[in-house]
């Protein structure tokens, strides 16, 4: 089942650069494994911002907060959810 | 170039039913035309609402835009553009 | 999986009387039997306001897209849709 | 008395910990107390979000200003209070 | 119990005069039947707009919504409702 | 002549409590003489908030601002003011 | 008493052209006669809009309502009202 | 050529009292200087906030600019500029 | 003298085609006389949208104001101006 | 390919002179060199704010992303995006 997710990042200008650089090295990783596993089906970044444009494939709501919370960069995170259904005019199979 | 898109049809209430069928059928047509030809690459539906949520593949900001003011349901339509590149953490290839 | 939905109406008010009170009978009785079978959880009244909010139990989102573009008032209302999941402090057992 | 509310938490990134965790084991003593006693009616968690939906069975106004104003997170709350009552569609008797 | 009620009237320009004189006759002859029972404690102007500010005190949630939907003007108002309560710091013994 | 107005306090979590309670007790005896004269003439609490809603009379837009900027919570204050008269319907003497 | 009030005119683009020109005409009329007065004290034209900022001399609210409640364009205009004091840097005596 | 500035000035609550009196006075010999060549035609204070209503007389956009950035609160306000011209119903020669 | 502004324009639907085309000729051959004139700098089409974004250089405010509210177009645009200067890092010496 | 870009600059008013000034110069030194390129086509100031409007030509969104991306200042900027295309109205030949 589809979601589309948008994720805005506010990282504090002076935040300790060795910090910042763990959180988002682990971040990528944990955006890798779900991308190889299925469940994050497409990643774009916004141009110009720090902000993404995310489709997820969930099994249910329950799911979709256990992947979104668990992100490393949650706390510095403004999530936006949409749920989404097939088109009627789609003609791609897999866009469920 | 990939696009993000969100287009939201406000039809009256009162028009023509048989007006209001034939756009649609020419908007489906003409939406099914253009993935086969690979340029809407994604068409969900967003739940509750008669809004999608599509990404395009054009090859400038000039094809987007006459691909987008060719829509049937264009004088209709609210449409928001937002343009995507690839992000850093994207695996997957088609993603650009 | 549950849904926090809000419906708002705007009906013109030089609509045909008749017409919609023919609607809104329709509504009335789509709804109760919705909630008969469980789909429909709770219907409130927001005070003041031509608004409900519900909760719905669906399937998957294109469940609960049926189910709301089939509403008899879809054509005037506004909706929002919000996807819920059991809240780590809830006791409820029902409220998944 | 049914009201509705919503409340959106935003402890900041570098809150100590253990005082975070302390003021959140409270909160969840606290709701689930209410919950026992049938004034906190419902809790969901909305998805992606820290944030939740809430029913709440209420005396009156003050009651409920009472019941809110008490929570251990109500200083890095923002809540919003939408009075209800029953929609004349509804057919479940708890829900007025 | 009471209530902060805004009402925003927005009756089109091309109205018949002579309805909208018959709606705005009925409108005060219930307002001030309202303020007479003391439903309606208080009610002003805003200034430079055809809005105004009440204050109502109902037994409950159903009681006002009861009051507002039967307004002669409801079906050309926009409705913001507030629930108040005492202010620890009030010296004035009515405002409940 | 009557002003509405809200209020709105936003203390920062980290705030020393002595300070703090040594604001709001200011505050307390400020606006309790202020009611005692007269011219703070209704002050209610928003459910759920850190808000007031409040109806002033003074003499002219220049007392109110001194009132308002006299406050001991101002520098922590969002205020809005709204001018209000007479409205034609009201049944109330005193609500010039 | 000074206020600062924006006035923006919304006609409809199909409006009877005599009727629009007379509305205007007795607009015009009313705003100079108030301005020979003293009471309109200053009124500009917002660059590329259908809106005015203006500058009123009123004794109360209830005189600045009844000055724009009487504007012949008043059921076609959205009006903001905003009081204003003397600042305290202010060297012109005449903005009380 | 005339412009309507607003200025809203966001002091930190636990700024330095003397740096922030030292600011304030050089903003008011500032502002003050600006009154008595010309240029600052009009300047109100919002009733019950820390914002002014402006009215500037300035040759050009770029000489705006550099009055507005040259103001010593210029890092704590947010300023919006309105570009003003004669009003056709105006009857005071200066406001041009 | 710069002045960025943007035009969105809002036809009805249901314009009688014949007005609309000949509407967009005057407004056509209207912009292109200013561009040859060099008073409308800069034009270009939002993408998705009936919206321009434009560049016009004035001799003032009230130059600005004459060449828009001409526009053929001009009772179905909605339009913002934001006055412009030039930008210290600049190196273009027409952009003034 | 042409892109509208706003950026806005929220620099906190206590960071270190030094740093600031350090930043700005780097700022302009790029910007500069982005212009000399043909790349950063137009670059103005608004007036009154921290803030440009600026005209872009990039090959396509990914080198708009990666040229914004790289603005010494872009930690502290807010940055808004809008894709450009022809005008059919447009007589400047470079402004595609």
């Amino acid at each position: 089942m589809l979601y589309h997710v948008t994720m805005t990042v506010t990282l504090p200008p002076d935040m300790d650069p060795a910090e910042a650089e763990d959180i988002k090295a682990r971040e990528k990783t944990y955006a890798q494994d779900l991308q190889a596993q299925g469940i994050w089906r497409h990643l774009w970044r916004v141009v110009g911002e720090y902000r993404n444009v995310s489709i997820l494939d969930c099994r249910d709501n329950a799911h979709l907060h256990e992947v979104l919370s668990s992100l490393p960069l949650f706390p510095w995170m403004q999530i936006e959810v949409t749920p989404l259904c097939r088109h009627p005019s789609s003609i791609r199979e897999g866009d469920l």
